[in-house]
């Protein structure tokens, strides 16, 4: 019989869990390991509720477990430091975002690719190198080994900084390796929510002329006026669409809902590339004669390696690139997910859980 | 009212063409331009038999118009060259591939890559900037302006040459741009049939390790002991699929038939890249999450520009890379696209022109 979570460790842990497929998240007391010699212990102070925290608390990718506690935008101060660890002291403010874990000795790890490692070890819902169940940052402290956490800078506040870590290194990554980072480049965003937004923030600080492609007129002006976004088109307006065939280097597509390539591809100029960052649960229909005929292609990428993903937070905060968000207290924290399943947020809710989240006991 | 093919242009030419989408071909008689200061008249002595000719003989792309003479693996004797060409005097040994002619003043073209210029006119059944339609091949001689014209190395045969301007630069060009000429890269080639066999022969001379993918176990032979591929899998074997996941670098795919994605797909490594260069006519189902997974991306590429297909004909001199091909009589015609769709033939038609086809006037 398995272990409770709350006996598998010597230290005591809080936090919200699911504890079935329902969606549902309500308190919970856990433990969490003591600092291991490379560790780095912090008290969460922050965390993003990311999508893919209500595919995950639903159990619609059926890899979940349960009790499951979500989170992977975690950001907050070093408490306590182990012995050899070297890039961080107590009172840093550190960050860990999708992963805790990989072999680091695969070629992928050996290249900073952890993301891509085939044994990385994900932040919430996966079994940690001790067969016990990893949680994450809905709750109130965290352990990680150091090759896992990001420094934050001064200049960043934490609450900004922790959905950097999953939706902003998921834009980022691709946007550098598939070359879409050079000034004078035209990018589309298709999608305006947590990832969108992000998207349309790096791509202006890299210098690119970004159009944002959405399904709601509604997000026109807030694309424009408040993003820097320089042009929107409605993906359901023919005429539109049509008058922006091959107008575009890259296209970062944000959206996990099925929907038509054909339209997002003729968008491209010839030899452009189309970078899928959701994740749609069904097979989308790829049409293959524009592809062909232009030399374009469809690729996907996910989030992002630690050096990549430290790089990406120290740009973010010398061009003062920050997501928009919501700060919930961890009581809303239901509420806040059935508001995020109807896109209701912009862009991100971040709950406080420096300032929220208390033990009753 | 169109004036008739044989009173357009002054210069007599006779050749084969589909009066119809019946796919039928029988003796036509027609014109072609007078040699212009720019252009290289040349006596057509072989021509390749492409699967693109079927489509295009049958009107499958619905872009046909009649009487459509096809052929676009062209070679032969240069007999007269306009005055201000510089590259070819008569007797040397030409060819034309895909395109007869492009803009030369758009990006695509200034990149010499005519073959993705959106005004590019196809050797055959495209409309030519004075307004007349394009003949191909299967004619006893052709005119084409020097820009569209390759020189045809003294020790490749031109019955092997003509099949590389189209099938040979279709892999090859692709095989370059994505990086996939490196030595010691994993290759698969999926389809062995004009396209694919080739493309293992310039795989295996970058250097790369190839892995032929085939739903005919009867191929396997042929691919390892005459083509040199070095390992076969039957893709309809679950397990010998399953094996080989996450094996590959880079695969090339030359189906045209309507195949699943995902067990192609599984076979590249993470990073890895699948180039689509057959063209079905029904979407393919494309998942998702394994492109985002391993950073994979599935791309199209369709024939190379004249530059390269000058340099990739260069490399099969060099390398003695020639197609492997069945030399047939011009009145053998019809039977050979009938065999062509049974994917009877090992592994291209090539008409020899020279020989056996001959106007009755």
């Amino acid at each position: 019989m398995a272990i409770e979570p709350e006996l598998e460790h010597p230290r005591k842990a809080f936090g919200y869990a699911a504890r079935d497929s329902s969606g549902i998240l309500s308190p919970f007391k856990f433990s969490r390991r003591e600092t291991g010699e490379k560790d780095v212990t912090f008290k969460v102070l922050y965390c993003g509720i990311c999508h893919s925290d209500l595919h995950m608390v639903k159990n619609e990718w059926a890899a979940s477990t349960y009790p499951l506690v979500p989170g992977h935008e975690i950001a907050g101060i070093v408490t306590e430091v182990g012995s050899k660890v070297q890039k961080f002291k107590v009172g840093d403010k550190v960050g860990v975002g999708c992963l805790v874990g990989s072999c680091l000795s695969c070629q992928s790890c050996h290249d900073n690719l952890e993301n891509y490692c085939s044994s990385s070890i994900l932040t919430y819902g996966s079994k940690n190198i001790d067969g016990t169940i990893t949680y994450g940052g809905y709750s109130d402290s965290m352990v990680a080994d150091e090759h896992f956490v990001i420094s934050i800078p001064d200049n960043l506040p934490l609450d900004a900084a922790a959905p950097l870590l999953c939706a902003g290194i998921t834009v980022y990554s691709p946007l550098r390796y598939f070359g879409l980072d050079k000034p004078g480049l035209h990018i589309g965003v298709v999608g305006l929510g947590g990832l969108g937004h992000m998207a349309v923030k790096f791509a202006k600080a890299f210098g690119a002329k970004v159009t944002v492609i959405s399904t709601s007129p509604n997000k026109k002006d807030e694309a424009i006026k408040h993003l820097g976004a320089d042009s929107f088109l409605i993906s359901r307006d023919h005429d539109q669409m049509q008058a922006a065939t091959g107008t575009l280097d890259g296209i970062i597509d944000t959206v996990s809902a099925f929907h038509p390539l054909l339209p997002v591809i003729s968008l491209l100029k010839s030899h452009g590339k189309l970078v899928m960052v959701g994740a749609p649960e069904q097979p989308l229909e790829l049409p293959i004669f524009p592809l062909l005929l232009g030399r374009k292609l469809i690729a996907g990428s996910n989030i992002g390696g630690l050096k990549e993903t430290q790089e990406m937070i120290d740009f973010a905060a010398e061009h003062n690139i920050k997501p928009e968000i919501e700060v919930i207290p961890i009581d809303y924290v239901n509420t806040a997910i059935e508001r995020l399943l109807k896109a209701d947020v912009k862009y991100r809710f971040v709950i406080d859980i420096g300032n929220t989240l208390k033990s009753s006991s």
